[in-house]
């Protein structure tokens, strides 16, 4: 994909629509410009505002659609916003179900203005199904209370302390904003189902002893809608280690009337899944997007958590992952 | 697809390959006019051997691919076949993940004979993610300790049970043989991994308060390659009763070095599953494969399956579902 990038952010205005922007602002900032913002837009990367023929100007590769809606389909709304930066002479990239290159307007303006789409959510391999066989190699899994609450992030942040401690690991990309931040991975939840943990099993293959692959949960157990994702994700990675990612004061699932689980319940229901293929699974600590609690209330919330789960528990933009990396390399007791 | 069906069987020789074959030739025995066997091959529907020649000539409208293999693709040994079927007149339908449509040799040959192709495994619409919503009527879920134990025709034999009784009720296919078997249904496996418990949704809509839906299951909790379609199709479907399907003697599960479960640790498995989107799930039943028990010790098997578990316990194909049916429509204690 040419970089930099033009952020897409669209109308967006739900909590957690703007989770692949976010990321990848976060993550992959040397490559990115510049946000486009459409009228009614709720976010903010933080990045300059521009339109696609600004940021094309500017020096702009691709423009990249940063926004994730429940099913993944593209609005129309946004057809015409999408041919219009094709039209500017940027490339354009999205993540959703719904394939830009499948949406006449779309690829017909590509193909006019001899622009490259980057349909990115779709696998671009086959996959065997699962086989449960051990591999070689330590595996971290994120897995969350709901979705959206930092599974990808706890990710990323607990492969850079490793790796700042001089630790052989790998990040492994299972979404699309993960994907387009690591440059490689699987986007899980658009594999056929009969693959999903063969996916898994494909993505972090045997490696040496001592190496981590720190892998990007998907979804929630306790989803009506994403748990298959989420259970087929944990079979195929084999995690030895979990880290549990959750919003303290969420109470619903988003967009969803069910209640979020409790982290004891959840690293019951998360621990008793990896253990069909991995009976060593433990859980290694609790990673909280704490964003909407003050400064002054953290210390409490995070001793609570800590007394009610027995666990590490940080939130990693505030206080980074080195209390759950600690326990993660400390010696078996 | 044209009646009466030619059952293709290859050289199909594992335990378990034949099911899709067996699973037509019994439930839809009156469009199945013959069996294609090749060499080498284990099985038997009973039906009269015939080559695709001779079932066109005794007025064969489809060769139906009947068998089953690990990771649906079909090998390269049977396309000569398949193109010998077309060539013979036969339309040819299959339920791999394996399009025939997509193999050169095979579209090639339907085009030039002028028949038709159906791979059936292919979802033919769009599915929402699940939602969790409630919806009215009553459902009936198979599940399994493992694959090929007989959850289909479990659910097809308390269809007509229930129909027998003068229940309204509804067998739900999942999975490419009951498709064939019912004309309609989702082949769950085949749909993209975020809509595997939307499909499910789908696939069994709100009905009439005492009307049952008795939905076939698919795999297994406890299969490391599996689990996922399962627990989505678990979480869609939301079952007021679920009925354990096992095959006993089975110690590990097929093709794979894993223990088959207990009948107990499935059930809690499943049901633990179940109530997140249906909280008055209970068990109703277990109903064995015990083809490979002799007459005179099926009565104590039955026996100690029922003291194990506490539920009435049936082999459907000798004994039928009585027992578990009358435990389903019993008044609430």
């Amino acid at each position: 994909m040419r970089a930099p990038y033009l952020l897409f952010l669209g109308d967006a205005a739900l909590v957690g629509m703007d989770k692949m922007a976010a990321g990848i602002a976060r993550w992959r900032a040397r490559d990115c410009l510049a946000q486009y913002r459409l009228p009614g837009c709720a976010f903010d990367t933080g990045l300059p505002d521009m339109t696609p023929a600004e940021a094309a100007a500017a020096g702009a590769g691709t423009m990249v659609i940063g926004v994730v809606n429940v099913g993944g389909v593209i609005p129309d709304a946004w057809v015409a916003k999408i041919v219009a930066a094709l039209e500017a002479g940027l490339d354009v990239a999205a993540g959703m179900h719904q394939r830009l290159a499948d949406m006449p307007a779309i690829a017909e303006a590509a193909r006019r203005c001899g622009r490259t789409i980057h349909d990115v959510r779709q696998p671009t391999r086959r996959f065997a199904t699962g086989t449960g066989a051990k591999r070689s190699g330590k595996r971290l899994l994120t897995v969350g209370t709901d979705c959206a609450v930092g599974k990808k992030y706890t990710a990323l942040a607990i492969e850079a302390e490793l790796r700042a401690r001089q630790v052989d690991a790998d990040f492994r990309a299972t979404g699309q904003t993960g994907l387009l931040i690591a440059g490689r991975g699987v986007v899980i939840d658009a594999v056929i189902a009969d693959f999903i943990s063969g996916a898994a099993e494909w993505l972090s293959p045997a490696a040496a002893a001592d190496h981590w692959d720190v892998i990007e949960g998907q979804g929630s157990l306790a989803h009506p809608a994403y748990a298959a994702v989420t259970l087929g994700l944990i079979h195929g990675s084999q995690p030895d280690a979990l880290v549990i990612c959750h919003e303290p004061g969420r109470e619903t699932l988003l967009g969803l009337d069910y209640p979020v689980p409790s982290l004891n319940a959840l690293a019951e229901m998360a621990l008793n899944a990896a253990h069909l293929t991995n009976p060593a699974a433990r859980a290694v600590g609790i990673s909280i997007n704490s964003s909407a609690v003050p400064e002054d209330a953290l210390d409490a919330l995070v001793a609570g958590i800590e007394a009610e789960t027995g666990l590490p528990c940080c939130d990693p933009i505030r206080q980074g992952v080195g209390k759950i990396v600690d326990l993660l390399l400390a010696p078996a007791a």
